[in-house]
């Protein structure tokens, strides 16, 4: 079965494509906007997910106070459509970044990250570089085990350092906390924070992360802000985590059935070059609205292997069917375009203007 | 430990990025070609793994007969850089994908594979819109159960259904054999063979694939061409199948260590938007060369997690280190251009003229 919009999506642009409804995005940066505003914590969404100016213009137009990069080359395509409040939420490292974040710096008011003084040395030559001052934040660790520091104790000391160097300003602290870690979060923020301010330092910014973490919004005594991502347009893993419904999932993968050569299973044009070898953690590489029940198996590069043995509905070669993704943000990081739909009207294609970002 | 080739590389290009060495691709394309040329079977390399229009012509040059595709968007940029013999390994269907497939057949001597009646009444389309014969290959499946008709009787019926479709022309058989699995090969295609010659018909192209499959080259009696892609770059999985070693490999991803929290880990540049989640099956997501003994645990999408516990030496913050990811041809696709380099020697950049051509 083929949805009428599906059909002509797959006939006007092809298969496998991305697809977003302008209506729920909208309506998911509306609510996410208002959900911040309850508890008194700003909006700095995440363009990781979506990696287009044109939405982070949306979030900043219904309320969000800036945005976050995780990549220079990301903030640098934000920077030149003119968006002023960046925050890189990432140690950046090296000659070649401190020259561009310098650059950067003569753009648009700019905020990053360290969480090691190897990092607050090298910031102080894009600070040289731009003759203007440059906040930094200082990374805590607070469960993940990815960046950030480990303790209070180096928060502090690293705090020290940053308001120690030339050009550099200390500007706060940056967690993500994990789901079930805001107890610690805050533990660990109570101490770092008392620590600067016995050496007559401040935190001006707090700033917490992570969409599934929506349900944890102003549990953080002291957060300043949330840097949420993945909530624009949702998928598999935040309906998993309890913060979003399967119809708030605003982007879909279509994607044509090719072959059926078996009773029980199919091939999607759609494999691990579209839709990402990312499970996030789930069973499965997506859910097919029209049959709920079929599992994307696993992927070759431009196959999707589709088993239907537990499926009492089973598509014909030829169907185009509309995947949820598991994990959105790498999925649409495969691609130059997303089509835009409102309902059953198709609007154009968006650039996905940071694709692609690595550097 | 950084590499002086490697310092030089982030302070040009900035980390992470991939490096190819130019010495080892044409080492690596004349080896190939060197072993089909022993075998009597005609090379048609895979261009998914480089997306390159420029590897594709030096791939000719050393004596590849044409090149194979994955997707009607890689050979639109194939053809437009005048390469005149491609295969399209893949079932194409609809209205968008057959005017495209008939104006391509303007352009270059196309041939598409096929594995169901509907994909084949669909190719007529092409066909009559060129005004030109398609050939058409019947792809066979032989326990990969992936796409492939699962019989020589179907086979056999499909064959007749493209001799009997106006515009069409059957060509043969394409097979991509398990590593394991060549005499169910030889099975399947002798008896697919001798149903089509029952019936008039004769095979004039039978297409084998896989880079680990080199192993296995002239095995399959019959067989007049082999679509390897992958032995350009080569990769973890190619050493793993024992069909190179690590010198080898052709690509590196240079990635600088931004975080060193913990005494037993470390957080490198390159998460799962540069080396993809895609395992190849293997444990860890790459070999560190100046680490071999580190693991590439777990990826965020910007940070690849270092586990250091086994390892003996331990890098550095600022440091930059060359990895050989587990699967270079879903790596490329990631990135919109490579690094060339020949032995110590900067080239310059290469585009990756075909990456993200998910249509």
């Amino acid at each position: 079965m083929t949805t009428p919009l599906a059909a002509r999506i797959a006939r006007e642009y092809g298969t496998p494509v991305a697809v977003i409804d302008m209506d729920k995005v909208e309506r998911n940066i509306a609510r996410v906007q208002k959900a911040c505003d309850a508890v008194g914590v700003a909006n700095r969404p995440h363009i990781k997910t979506h990696k287009s100016p044109m939405l982070a213009k949306m979030q900043i137009a219904a309320g969000a106070k800036g945005i976050t990069c995780q990549k220079l080359g990301e903030a640098e395509v934000m920077a030149e459509a003119g968006i002023d409040n960046i925050l890189i939420s990432y140690n950046l490292i090296g000659e070649e970044k401190m020259a561009r974040l310098g650059a950067l710096q003569t753009k648009a008011h700019m905020t990053v990250a360290a969480d090691n003084p190897v990092v607050v040395s090298s910031l102080k030559q894009a600070a040289a570089a731009s003759g203007r001052p440059l906040s930094v934040v200082v990374e805590c660790d607070t469960g993940r085990k990815r960046a950030g520091v480990e303790t209070p104790t180096e928060a502090i000391a690293l705090a020290r350092q940053i308001a120690g160097s030339e050009g550099l300003v200390f500007a706060g602290f940056m967690l993500y906390p994990t789901e079930t870690g805001w107890a610690e979060a805050q533990k660990f923020h109570d101490e770092a924070l008392a620590g600067v301010r016995a050496h007559g330092l401040d935190a001006t910014m707090v700033s917490t992360g992570g969409s599934p973490n929506l349900k944890n919004l102003g549990k953080l005594q002291g957060a300043t802000e949330h840097r949420p991502g993945t909530y624009i347009y949702n998928d598999r893993m935040q309906v998993a985590a309890g913060v979003a419904t399967w119809d708030d999932c605003a982007l879909n993968i279509y994607s044509t059935v090719v072959s059926r050569a078996g009773a029980d299973r199919g091939i999607l044009d759609a494999g691990s070059k579209t839709l990402t070898s990312d499970t996030g953690g789930l069973d499965g590489h997506g859910l097919i609205l029209e049959h709920p029940e079929a599992r994307i198996a696993k992927f070759a590069e431009e196959h999707g292997f589709l088993d239907l043995a537990r499926s009492n509905t089973r598509p014909a070669v030829g169907d185009v069917v509309r995947i949820v993704p598991n994990h959105v943000c790498v999925v649409v990081n495969m691609m130059d375009e997303v089509v835009m739909v409102r309902g059953d009207e198709i609007l154009g294609t968006l650039k996905v203007e940071a694709r692609g970002k690595l550097r």
